[in-house]
This record gives C-alpha cells, sequence and structure tokens, in this order.
C-alpha cells in the first residue's frame, strides 16, 4: 500500500490550492448569498472561473487514467487529494468540471457510450459547455434496490417510449442542463437485474415536465437544485440507449463506485474546513472568563475531532488505492465502508464543530449549516448508509464462510 | 412523587388534542408550505383558530396558578402532558396562546412588571391581541454569560437610552409584535450580576432597525422569524425598566426555568410524532423482498427510540413536578437536566426516524425535516447544553462536597 | 402515574438504609477479599446477619402482596426503592433474602407448586434455610429462545429420567442450595410453546454432577457462583413436575417478569453508588495542578451521568408502576424496556465512573470493576438485549399497525 | 506515505504467521487454563518456544535499526504488522522477546545506559534470559502527571537509597524479573521537568517488598502480574542511576511514545480476532428459526466493526510510518491519537463480538472475555486517554493559533 504522491499530483496540488485562495475563498460567502436570493441563475462569476480553471489545466482532474487525453493522468489516490480540497467549498467542484452527478454520467458515457453518444453529449460535458442530471430515484418505492425502479422504457419502432416519475434529480435547475440519463425497466418479465436499462433524454423532450423543487434538510442547493420530474410519454430515438436493453443495472454498479469515493473525499475536506473554523473560533472566544481553548472539554472534543477525521482520511485513501489496484468491483467491500463510516461520520464531525459556535453556528455567517445540511443528506443519496451495511455485512460473513478456518485459531466449540 | 392528573387537566387533554384532530392537523401541510411561499404573511387560518381555541377555554394553559383568572389553573405537571400535545405541531403553540417566547415575557411582566406594565403589555398578550420578541443574545460574544452582554441602557432625565445589536430574536417578524424586552446594562461597574436590567421598547420606537432574516439550520421559522436586530441611540421613558435597574439577571433566572421545561415538554411531542411516522412507514415500505417492518435493524431501532422517548418524557415530567414542589430554583438541577438530555436527545430521534424515510424524510413532504432543524438550533437557545452541563457538574459536585460522607459506605482512601 | 411511598414503604426504606449503614457497608470489603481467598465457604457473618435482618421484619421484601402473611406487603414500585438501595452492594440482596435466583423461583413455587412441593421446598427458603438453583441455559443451543432446549425430561413409570446439559446456574456453589428447578422438554411432538416443563431435582439426586465453576467476565461471584452442571440419567418422582408437563414455557414467562424488574431496580443503586464513588474522587484529588472537580470534561461527564441515572431510575420505577396496575404480561413493553436501556446504560455508567479512578478502577480496593463486571455479565443473562429490542420492536409495530390511524395526523402518503 | 513492506518484512510476516498457527495458537486455551491453575509459575512450553523463536530469528523485531545486531532491522511501520499477529493471543509477544514492559525498558537502556548497564541488564533481556519490570505508577497520586511522583530517590555517598510505594508494576511476579528500573525525585527543589530520575534496583535488593498482586478487571494476568511494590530504604550503587540525575521525565517522554504503538498495534489484534470469533459464531449459530448470518442487525454490526478496524489499523499504519519518518517527538500528535482513538474502540470492538457468544462469551472458553479485560485496563495505563486528549487538543489549538491563517478562508469574523 503507497499513498505517495506522483510530482505531477503534487503540483496539481499546489496549483488547486493557489487557485482556491486566489478565486473561490474569497467570493465564497457572495457566492452564496447570491443563491439565496437568485435560486435559478448562475453566479456570474461561475463561468469565468471554469474558463480559467480550464486554461491553467485544472479540468476533469477526476477522470480515470484510460481517457488521458482530457484530464491530468491521475489516480484514484492521488485525485483524492485534490477532491478534499474542492470539498471544502460547496460549489467548487464545478469550477474544475468535477462534480456530480456530471462525474458520474461522463464516466457512463465513457465506458459504454456509442461514438455517437460520446460525440453529442460527452465531449461538450468534457468541455464543460453543458450539464447534465441521473435520474434514478422514484417517490414511491425504495430505490436503492433497483429491483424496485417503476419506469417503464418501452420499445415502439425507431424510438423509446419513457413514463415515470423521479424525484431528487440533482443539476436539473441548473441553466446548461441539457439532457438526463434515466434509469426504467425495459423488460419487467426478464431475471431481477436485467430488465433495468438506461437511456438518453434531451432535457427540451416533449413530456419532462420539471414538477417541482425539492429542498433537502431545509437547503434548495441551487444551482444544481435536486427536483421532481415527470416523465410522461417521453419519446426519444432507439439510439439513445445505452450499451443496450436490459445493461441498466451493470451501468448503474460501474457508475455508483467512483462518485461514492468523490463523495467521501470531498466530506473529508468539508470535516476539515469544519475543524479548522471550530479551531480559529475556539482560538478567539472566550466565556466564564476564559478562553475556549483552555477548557478541557473543548480541548478533548478538538482531539477526538482530530482523530476521527484521521481515521475517515486514512481508509478514503485505502479505499481509492484499493480502487486503484483491484477495479472497483474488488474494492467494493471498502467503496461501502466509506458510505457507512466516512460520509456519517464527516457529517457528525460538522455537526459537532458546528455546535461550538452558538446562533453563528446555524446562520449562513459561515457555511458550516449549510455543509451539514449537505452532508446529512448525502447519508441518503446513492443508498442510505443502513443498505450499504447490510449488504456489507452479508458479503464479509459470506467471505468469512468461504474461508478456509484455521481451526487451531479457536478455543473450545 | 404522584404524576397523577386531576380531572380538569384531564378533560382539557382530551379536549386539546379534539381540537387539533379537527382544526389543527388537516391544515398542517398547507400551512407550512404556505409559509415557505409567503414568508411574512399570517396564515389566515391562525387568526380565527386562536379565537376558537380561546372560546374554547384552550388558552394561555401554561400559566402558573396564581394567574389563576387567566389560565386553566395547571400545575406545571399538567401543563407538560398538554405542551407534548402542541409540540407535534411546529405552529400549534401559538393557536392556544402557549408559544415561545410570548410565554416567557408574560411570566416576567405577570412576576415583575409594575400595573402600568401589565395594563399595557401583559393584558392585550393575555388576550393574544399582541406578539413580543425578547432580546437577549448578542452576536458579539457568548451571550450564555450574561456577564459579556453588552447593549448599554443607559439613563437620560425620564428616559434611557439603549444602544447595542440583538440576534436570534424571535417573533421580531409576528406581523402582531408590538413591544421587546431588552436585555442590557445600567451599570458596567456593579458587581458581576447586578450590571443587567431589562427594560421595554415599543416595536416602533425610532432608533430601532430589524436589520435582517436569520435562517437556523436553513429554516427561517415563519411567522416568528428570528431576526438581528440594531438598537442605535434608541429612547424610552424610564418607566419601561422592569423591576429597577440591576435586576436583569435575576429577571432572566426566573425567566428562563419554565421556559425550558415548556421547550422540552414540547420536544417529547416533536419525538413521539417522528416515531409515529417512522412506524408507519416502516408498517407501509418494502425493499429487498421484505416489510422494513420485518427487518431485525429496524425492529431494534424501533425498540430503542421507544425506550428513549419514554427516558425523556419521564425525566420531563420529574421535572415539573420538582417545579411544582420545589419551585424553579430548587428544581434548578433538574432544568438543566432538560436542557443536557431531553432536546439533544429528542433531536437524535428525530433524526433517526428520519433516515427511514429516505429521500422523502430529507424534503418537505413529511414535517421531520423541518423539525430536526428546529430542534437541532433548540440545543443553542437558551445556551448550548455544554454550558448547562457544565454548570450542573459543577453544582453536583459541589453537593458532593457538602453532603455528609457516610465514609463507612467507601472501601480504602 | 402515582410513584407515592406509602408510610409502610418509607419506613422500611429508612431501616433498610440504617441496617445497610449499621451492618453491611463496614463489611463489605472485608466480605469480598474474603471470597477471593475462601471461594466455596459462607462468609461467617452472613448467616447471623440474615438472622437479624429477619428479627427486624427486612425479610422477603419483594414478594407480591398475594403471600402477604410472608412478606412486608409492598407493591412492586415500593420494592423497587428498596432493591435500589440492596443494589448498592453485590451481596446484599441475599441479606434480605431478595437475591436471585431464589426469589424467581419462590414465585414460581408460590404461584404454580403444588402443596407439597409448597411445603417441602417454598417455606424453608421463605425462611432463609435453604437455597435453590435455576437451571435453564445450556452450552449449545441459543437458549433465549425456548424452543432450542435440549435436555430432555422423560416419563418413566412414577418417575421422571433427566437428561442434559447446563450452564450460567447460579446459586449451584451456595453451601446451602438443596434443589435445582430444570427446564426441559417432555414432549418435542408438541406444538412449540407446550414441549417445555419445569421440575424439581434434589441437589443431591444421583445423576446430577457440577461439572465446573464458570467466570463470568473473570469474576467467579462466590459464594453463588455460576457452574455447568451435567445431569444423566436423573430421576426424580413425578410429583416433582410443576404444574404439570407442557407448562414449562408458560412459567418461565411468568417468572421472568420480576425478576428482571428486579434487576433493572439493583442496577440504578449500583450506578447510583458508582456515581457517588467518582464524586468523592472527583472532590479529592488533583493533576496538573488543577483539582478535579475544576476540570470542565469532569463536570460536564458529572452532569451526564446524572441525567443517564435519573432516566433509568425514572423508567424503573414507571416499569413497576405499570407492573403494579397492569400485572407482567399489561406491562411487558416497559418490562423489555428495562433490559434493553436501564440494564446496559448501569453497567455504562459505572464504566465511566470506574475510569476516573485510573488503576484504582480496575483493582479490587473499590467495588466499581467487581460491579462492572457483574452487570456486563446481566446484560446477556435473561436473554441478551438484542433478543429483547427485536421483540419489543416487533411488538410496537404490530400495536402501531392495529392502532386505528388518524391520517389526518400525517402528510402526504 | 508508502506502507509498502520490504520483501523482508513480508518474510517475517509469513514465518511469524506459520510459528504462531503450529507452535501457539494449538496450546493457546491449555496456556490460558494453566495460569488460571499455576499462577506463578511460567507454563513448561513458554521457555522452549522462546528458545525456537530466537533459533528462527523471530526475535526482538521491535527494536529499531539502530541496534541491528540484536534484530531483524524492521521500521516501526513493518513491527505494526508483526505486532498485530502477535496480539491475537494475550501472551505471544513474549514468545518473541516483544512484550511490554521489557520491550520499554530495552529501550531505555539501549538509548540512554551506560556500557555497564547494557553489559549487565541489557545483553542479558534481548537474549531473554532475563525479564524486568517498571516502576512508575504510584497509588496515592495522579501519576500521569509526573510532577506527582513522590517516591524518593537520595544521593548518600556512593549510594542511592529509594523510598516509595508503587504499584501496577507488570512482570514483577515474573519467575525471571531481576530488575525494576523506578522513577522517583532525586531534587524536589528543581523546575518540574527535571526533579525526576531513573534509577535500577535488583529484584533481591533489601527493601523491596512485593505487597500484593493486583488484579485487573478481575484478571491476575499472570505470568506477568501486576505488583504493588514497598521501596523501604532501598539502597543501590550510585552507577544505577540512568543518564543521570534529573533525567527521568526525559527518559519516560522517550520510553512511552513506541510503547504505546507496540500496544495500539497489538490492539489491532485482538480487535481483528475478536472479530473473526464473531464472524465464526454468526456463521454457525441459529436463533428464532433463522441463522444468525442472515439477520439484518448481524449483518449492520458486521460491516461496521469492519470499518471500526479498518480505520484503526490505518491510523496505526499511519502513525508507525510517522515514528520512522519524523522520530516519536515529532510524531507525538499521532501517538496521542492511538491512544484515545485506537485502544479504547479495540476495547469496544471486542466487547461488541463478546455480546454475540451469549454467555460463552463472558466464559474462559473463548479468549475474548480476558481480552476485553486487558484491553478495558489498557485504557489506563500509560496515562488515561482523558489526559492524552486533553494534551493533544492543547497541541493542536496552539498549533491552529501559531498557523498563519489565511483569512480569505473564512467567511464574516
Amino acid at each position: 500500500m503507497n499513498f505517495e504522491l506522483s510530482d505531477k499530483a503534487k503540483k496539481y496540488k499546489e496549483e488547486l490550492i493557489a487557485f482556491m485562495d486566489t478565486h473561490i475563498y474569497p467570493i465564497e460567502h457572495e457566492v452564496e448569498l447570491y443563491y439565496a436570493r437568485n435560486p435559478k441563475k448562475l453566479h456570474p462569476s461561475i463561468e469565468p472561473l471554469k474558463e480559467k480553471a480550464r486554461e491553467q489545466g485544472l479540468w476533469n482532474l477526476f477522470l480515470p487514467l484510460d481517457y488521458a487525453e482530457h484530464t491530468g493522468g491521475l489516480t484514484n489516490l492521488e485525485y483524492a487529494v485534490l477532491a478534499e480540497e474542492m470539498g471544502k467549498i460547496m460549489w467548487a467542484s464545478e469550477i474544475f468540471n468535477c462534480n456530480a452527478p456530471d462525474t458520474g454520467n461522463m464516466e457512463v458515457l465513457a465506458k459504454y457510450g456509442s461514438e455517437k453518444q460520446k460525440e453529442t453529449y460527452l465531449l461538450p460535458m468534457l468541455e464543460g459547455r453543458i450539464r447534465s442530471a441521473f435520474l434514478m430515484t422514484e417517490p414511491s418505492v425504495a430505490s436503492s434496490d433497483a429491483r424496485n425502479i417503476e419506469t417503464s422504457i418501452v420499445r415502439d419502432g425507431d424510438s423509446y417510449l419513457i413514463n415515470g416519475r423521479k424525484w431528487w434529480s440533482s443539476n436539473v435547475r441548473h441553466p446548461n442542463c441539457s439532457f438526463y440519463i434515466v434509469m426504467g425497466k425495459t423488460d419487467t418479465s426478464a431475471s431481477s437485474y436485467t430488465q433495468q436499462s438506461m437511456i438518453i433524454i434531451p432535457t427540451k423532450t416533449e413530456g419532462v415536465e420539471v414538477v417541482r423543487d425539492l429542498s433537502a434538510m431545509g437547503q434548495f442547493d441551487f444551482p444544481s437544485a435536486h427536483c421532481e420530474v415527470l416523465l410522461h410519454n417521453v419519446r426519444v430515438p432507439a439510439e439513445n440507449i445505452i450499451l443496450g436493453e436490459g445493461k441498466g443495472f451493470e451501468i448503474a454498479q460501474g457508475r455508483l463506485g467512483p462518485g461514492r469515493i468523490h463523495h467521501a473525499m470531498r466530506s473529508i475536506g468539508a470535516a476539515q474546513r469544519a475543524f479548522d473554523y471550530m479551531c480559529k473560533r475556539v482560538n478567539e472566544r472566550t466565556a466564564f472568563g476564559k478562553p475556549y481553548h483552555e477548557m478541557g472539554s473543548i480541548r478533548e472534543k478538538t482531539a477526538k475531532i482530530f482523530c476521527a477525521i484521521e481515521k475517515c482520511r486514512m481508509l478514503t485513501l485505502k479505499t481509492a488505492y484499493m480502487v486503484d489496484t483491484l477495479g472497483a468491483k474488488g474494492a467494493k467491500d471498502y467503496i461501502a465502508a466509506l458510505k457507512i463510516s466516512v460520509i456519517p461520520e464527516a457529517s457528525r464531525i460538522i455537526d459537532e464543530c458546528m455546535q461550538v459556535f452558538g446562533g453563528k453556528g446555524m446562520s449562513t455567517d459561515i457555511p458550516l449549516a449549510a455543509m451539514y445540511s449537505h452532508w446529512r443528506a448525502m447519508r441518503i443519496a446513492d443508498g442510505p448508509e443502513e443498505v450499504h451495511a447490510y449488504q456489507l455485512g452479508r458479503n464479509l460473513l459470506k467471505k468469512a464462510r468461504d474461508r478456509k478456518q484455521t481451526d487451531i485459531r479457536y478455543f473450545v466449540d
């Protein structure tokens, strides 16, 4: 297990931090207040900043090595370190074309898309010209079990007809959002995991209705806002299917792996930033005649948060390393571990740091309440942690049964 | 320790539940969506409902027995049971004229107000005609330590001049809000706890500026919204001082006791309602081929939440009983206990129940996310739980030192 | 809900505390050291102390009102308060003839025993002349599920032949132990819960072999030590069956209720005593130039433990009250709650108090380590808390389904 | 950060596992039962096994590279992997001459000892011929604060006179124990951290009295048992002082670092083994008609323990790496982190695994109860975790103050 960064990755890290220090931190608060007032418009600095980032090569860094012409050619481990930095600001990833769900969609198209799909959808995404959404979750079923999906994708001549209701679809409100990747069922009589397919629906297609904006824990998360989308007799050409009928579950499995580790990486950055904020507060504030930083309970809390962040970070690095060396499939236990014990922990840490600020912590004067709401909601996105824990437990116990047990290692029984 | 309800209290409880079932639950969701869209207007049903509640005598139930002409004449214990019911809906207390901070302000005026103050401010509040705010917390100091308060109240002839900046002042945006009770310092050279005074400022006084609305965990909590208020050379007649100069700390102590137990009572109702929601969901939903209610981990979770709620409820009842029998001062250890281990626990319980709903839990389709945000923020209001734990620990250890220790009860040393 | 003690109960409480102060606390440490050195002998003070307690009427206080000639005629609620006091010392209950498993066995015989069984076994137990064991748990199956029990009780003419292996049988090493009540199966073809029967086996019967002593968490808990017992073709007269064949499960259900609440009551006493020890230490010790009691983290810890004990105590009182008013069956949800959230919590509290003592806490110089081990093991006795949580969750969710849901109380869906 | 093992380390690991599989696991239970019956004698297999391990070069692996002639020349990181394996069995480290407190004492003598001390004490220890104890903790003061130490070391001509009382001195009962390193004060008028000195006392010196054996959480931990030792006018030659008067604190700091990470490494092995035991049980047991491994709550528990162990392991590896690259001083924050969040976590994990076994878990039929007691006690050894958390928090906050804060990274204030 080698976590050394290449010189290239170190250089990226330095440049990324410098870019954020120069261009992003100074306008962070202003941008967040802007979205509170202008929820459906991009802040005017966003596109220029993306242009600048792209010029400097701080662009598409998340993309696996195989697509090296579009990316910096970094390993997942190396990207983890950069994603942590991006995670310190809620909206920073997009500046570097590294934001979900676009990253996952780009990976899907890069891995499974036809040449035409790549040209029409992937290329402009890689260039940052368009955005996309991923329509997976449905309001009426437990969507973390793909077998429950109810949206139908029915072949009709040279096209498909799509009907269904989706929600928590991020990016739908983004002014540049130009297509959705939709998960549905093409064949409800097939075996459980070959009923599903994925298909591309351009945003402007007839029958697509954005029903409403959804707030997650009171946050609308503009501009990438989550929406409920109704698909009513939506018709798209047959060529819009990705990889072929019945491949939806397979693609979904491939899609979730890296995305999930990106989330975890960013959550470390968010937790670290909350901790930095907390330390700053503790070093400045006094109550009951004593500086906070001399209070024993605050010192203990500080120490415990440091330990918790370090543990999360190390587990995330290991997981990235496992994905690099064994592939997403080989690393699936660790990918699940991030969902179970990194994202909830990051959310908990942000909450604890926020508490130290009293009323200010609850407000928008510092970014912690918004960060908390975001990461609390992330405990649900991609399936609640309980589902991942259930499955990981099942897999680990299965492995334990399969393993040749050296009985000598156990006492009686 | 006797927790039996009087027949009168039982009757109130039945009537309150019936009232809520008939008039409040049916419009709960509509009202909450209304405030999301019309943040600064009262929902048109509110005033008529208050009228109806008042007619039925479901009114001012929180008020201690001493003010029996205005109230049902209930003990704190009896009120606790009613407050739990009110706590099931975020905005229900106001319908019964039992909402913070008006309740606290009414108690202050009833206990410490001059005849004129009672006539001008208390009476219309008891009749529900006006609302009020309590301006205590300041953005630049740790206000849970009253010694830090910076707002100045300076005698100038027949009036006082007030200067300061307050925030988290609830009710300020309420259309009927007509005065503030403000905590400030009249004499910074006096001993630590006699520097503070409380004074009444009518809302329309010159120099009062409502600077901005504050969101708490992403919620604006309209119509009682929390605001930041600037007081710049605000002049009020000298008679507006409550009880006299230097009495601010004493009044604050008296004020917080009952209010804090009201919050705790309501938090039990909120937790119970979240639990009822969760049970309903669990009994309706299926995933991975299995009804939720047959899943072992969900059954364990259900059992643990039941236990947690019961414990919180019992501690709250005991505290109310202690206040009834020993007074707020004699019960202060228990009052602190509610802040330390009931409100945070209620907040945690709501969070756990919410988790079972997946995406819906984060949304406004059910009230849990809003409830969570509210109760999370309540861990800060009236001073963060850490401050209460620190003080309670100090008091308990002091008592242990004072207690005659029967040495026979300890081994060696 | 009325938790007032009768004058009689108050008097018992005073006398019990006085008795313990005079006779038990002063020799507590000596007795515990004695058992460490003389594991299989009764400490010479035990029988005289029992005599004295019996003379003073501090005797059989646990027994329900129905057996008033043998007891003080206390409610479960009233006994709870006394049991808490007894729980402060590991071996105090026996002095008052109130120790498990004798209490449960006495209840079984009083409720279900034949006249002859009462005369032969119950009467001398009520007088404290003999002790007994309860042989339920088996090493090779999950015995918390009574259907798994493998011990066979086979009718053979005028007698029964018993074969099986039991463990964790307390009191077996007690010098006065004179019989066992054994759970086994008389008919493996009957329906699940009518296969089991209970039978009395006198200690000296041929075929009874005490295989070994078991330590629980390193403690042998002499003199009531837990043992493994082999029953090999043990023959007893047919009249030794209790209540009749197939009644074992029914008796077991009846037996566990009160016993479990006795354990919980005592666990509060243990937790309270650990807390008293901790407060004493904190008030005496200094480190890093500061008395412990001035340290913020210790103050917070003190406050939180106080709250936790109060919550456990109140839940236990409520449960006792429920048993008094609804019977053990009507109170079963609450009885389960004690197992789930009082005993584990008491064990956790003792652990936290112990931590404050550093090395001394781990030692036998104070009783906390032994108390911890005992209460940790009690999380397993009568079935692990997980089993109770599983069943309680199932029951609560079933009740929620059965309850007429006022749909008006829920939003969407 | 590179966690790759050298080929040499990999080979050691393979050989160590093979050695344990062949020679240690098969007799583990027998040895533990032996010590329960023969507490003060070495099990007859121990010395022959040590001989065998030494022949195979599985010897002194803990020793830093600087003493390469005596060791395998491993980094701390590489040793961590081996120590984890040794930690799976309570008494395995000694077989490889890698057990505390001998390791710490060997390091002290290697780093700070005079030539004569090395020859007389270090050499035979390196060869495994003698054992030693470290007398630090005192019963009457909070010894985690070295300033509190009361033992006196007074120069008297060519010798020192030592008086004091020590406890929790491990190895004192070991049949081969031949000397103690004792911490005391040579000059109570010097500055706080130069009052302390360390001195060597041969076991047989007049005035040394082993007062009693101490059980830690009910375990006597033979043969290395913890004892209370009285030093009464003990006289040793002046040359027995280590490094010189006033150097005690400095040596103690150096001593604790590596020892603490060894403990943490071993605790990972203990937690992993408890987890392996749990998985085995879960895969074999059935209750309520269902194999444990199909139960949702057990699957979730399994997943969470896996995550917790992985996090602890990764933090331990990082710390070892930090010690390798920055030295114990440079790595002190991480060394503290192990004490705060690895050892208590390992103890908690063992407890959770034990719970799954019901009664068997509490017994000596599997090693988990003994492991739990050991690791619970280790939360106290070398200073309770609270002390480390307090100090780590202080250091981190100090660093935060010293760090040049980029103000741009914070919002308002």
